[in-house]
């Protein structure tokens, strides 16, 4: 993960499911707002939709782990090399553990919405702990990099962290569109933090190194830090508004017998 | 920022703030308590005062944004020197970014009650957000300045993440006097500590400067601070009073039909 | 407050108040749940009893705040000594301080409960707030002194600061027997560690100091803290019986007619 | 406790607590959702079994401080070596203290689920007290130890307190499913990592010694903590499915009248 694709491909996932997010949340809030305005709110059919996530969240996640162990330079399922008496690719294993409690969460999603043998609020709480321990072993991983390194990463950490106890916090309160749409933000801001640190660190096309050692490059970054938050609520904004006008033409339309389309 | 006028004129804003709802939410509650007692009281009126606040908000903070960007010293939108390959007053920039997170706090809350379109605890969510940023910006803001600075800054924060958690617990307990009181107390605090700031490092009128390194002036100031915050109970008891008298006549006087004047 | 006698005295008054409310809450408790059983569960009997707790905390307050003052080596109302340009017996306005914050909640617990004023939930607020500040100043108190010494103070905040969260959160679950008496489990803890302060670091009738540095002392005093507060668990377990005993023998003779003492 | 059964031992009661809560709760939920299933989810049948569970702590808490106050290198309830001017065995004297809270959370379980005199969160606060000081005095330790000793104790420490602060959320969220397999995930990783320290800092069987040192040994270490935590919520799911199917079994025997055995 040491190379800008490596922060570009896992910042991709998490902006795909923020932009997604930051679609559902508002949609399933004015639906539910204006009962008659669409089917496109009912349980049954947020239901459907959350069991479709859980599916694609596991299989990315699946997907995430495979990739880490059986890239080119990965460790293949060897964890210890007994010849030369030292772990194997600890940073890959540690992706790869990343990425078991995202799949979890996506095996949570699937038994708890798909069927109704599990208390409902359990998807979130492990959720909140797989966003916890993405950034429990962030925390561990930073250890004797240089300074702007550690600085965008623990940027990053709010973002989890922040994320983690949003979630955490839904168990109690759930479906409060506040929350969600606080998540989503989070979601989004991670991944696009995701790709900036993959520009900062390794920058792409040839671009002049950053000097890891300027206190000013460590100040830009933090400021620049909030600018692409205010960018996520730019975009949760305006999704917002999208969706509130398309429920708005297909009230005047009478289309209010719209189905999803059967999964 | 670096001057006596630099923190004297954000701490009249937040002083103005807090001043305002020291006399707003008295009135609210006791108008609600005594359901008959007056018009003042309604839905209506205080949506509007909402609307109204963050419209003088969004312009505060627009002024704000023009006036780091432009002074003779500012950046005039100019980030990054390319001649001396250097970032140009960054200073400038962080506080603007501070402000633009109060400038969005502003449009959400105009949308939030000048519209029915958004969820109602958006507002308050967006404004601790704006708080919470503050203080994150802050936090990276003091590296390697002398250590009353630094001291007189971190007692800063507590007053702007207690407001950040403060406001974030309204979200949950929405109209809730006694958070409210409590955001409007830390609001007090944080305007009247940051003129007690630029009195401490930039002393007008050719005082002498503070010591420093001294740690008995260290001392003072964490008990000045205990002091500002004492005060600002006083502010918000005196004008708890004078609402509640202004009330009581009312109600004698029969005067009930009381009404904003038109905005 | 250098010496054994100025912490046994504030840790007398803690170790007072928490000996008092182990029977009220208890009292209070009981009688809510069984209705019939007595007139000392009515409301405005509990009303009077809080109206006159916040006399004496605020008597309590005044008095500590003046003994600060003018003992004789006090500050008598001087803050600055300009002869010398040092600030004057700064650790007597701290405790002082530290007192005016208890006398605040005290005033809000007269206004609140001998009037109708004040929103009920202010009185927990404000003396939230009270606790916190003491643990505040306490914090920025310990610059400088000798390991033990900052070692003891440091366990005393667990018990304060825990108190502060523990009141803030009867803010919103007022009433709470469990979060009473576990308010009053931490100030009867606060008390006692106080008289052992004052043992071991100005040990009384000429017994030998503790070794400031050595470090078994240390775990020792950990551990005496636990027993601290499992002493303080023992008190609130028997005087929640002692008092649940006497409710039972009211019933069985009838008395359930009587009455507080008019105040 | 400095070796390996040391750490086995209470590494074992902390499992068989995990697994018989990861039987009782789903249980209990399961029973409470369909409501004609069976007899196992009355309420009197489930006080009943807290109140075993009461009973059991308290025991084993009492062998506990029995057996680290009188094993051959123990204390014997002497304190303090006046000969040798010293404290006497503090590590066992710390051990028996952790226990005596556990021992305490067992004498209230008894008395609150025995009897009808305490108010029934109370059970929780208590528990939530025992494990925080368990914590607590892990925290004060770990003094003067090899890095990789102190690193496997922090992250027990994370379980510690994550467990602490989640019983004492479900003083307010009582019953909670949630927060209840929460639990129970937290108290079988901390039992599995007891078994996991034991084997790192005291291998049996002649197995090499861990580098202290070695800073990919800590690395593994704290992926591995997280692998515990995926076999907890392995066991956790598991269990959960065997007791459904347990269930649906008796639901189709029509055997709704099965009685726990009396106890």
């Amino acid at each position: 993960m040491g190379n800008f694709k490596g922060h570009a491909l896992p910042g991709s996932f998490f902006l795909l499911f923020g932009l997604w997010w930051s679609v559902k949340y508002p949609l399933k809030y004015l639906c539910r707002k204006n009962k008659s305005a669409c089917y496109l709110g009912s349980r049954a059919g947020f239901q459907r939709l959350e069991f479709v996530e859980g599916i694609i969240k596991a299989a990315f996640a699946l997907i995430g782990m495979v990739a880490e162990q059986f890239v080119p330079d990965g460790p293949h399922l060897k964890l210890y090399n007994y010849e030369e008496q030292h772990w194997d690719h600890l940073m890959n294993w540690q992706h790869a553990t990343m990425y078991l409690f995202y799949g979890i969460s996506g095996l949570v999603d699937i038994v708890a919405h798909g069927t109704n043998t599990l208390p409902v609020a359990v998807d979130r709480m492990v959720l909140s702990l797989a966003v916890f321990i993405e950034g429990f072993l962030f925390c561990y991983h930073l250890h004797g990099r240089a300074m702007l390194d550690v600085h965008v990463h623990q940027l990053l950490l709010f973002a989890i962290f922040g994320g983690a106890v949003c979630i955490f916090l839904e168990v109690f309160f759930r479906g409060s569109i506040v929350l969600e749409m606080l998540r989503t933000s989070l979601c989004i801001l991670q991944g696009s933090w995701l790709w900036q640190i993959g520009f900062v660190l390794y920058p792409p096309n040839g671009s002049p190194e950053w000097n890891q050692m300027d206190h000013t490059n460590m100040m830009f970054l933090t400021m620049c830090y909030c600018w692409h938050y205010a960018f996520a609520f730019l975009i949760l904004a305006v999704n917002y508004a999208i969706v509130r006008s398309f429920l708005l033409i297909l009230d005047r339309l009478g289309l209010d017998e719209v189905t999803l389309p059967s999964l």
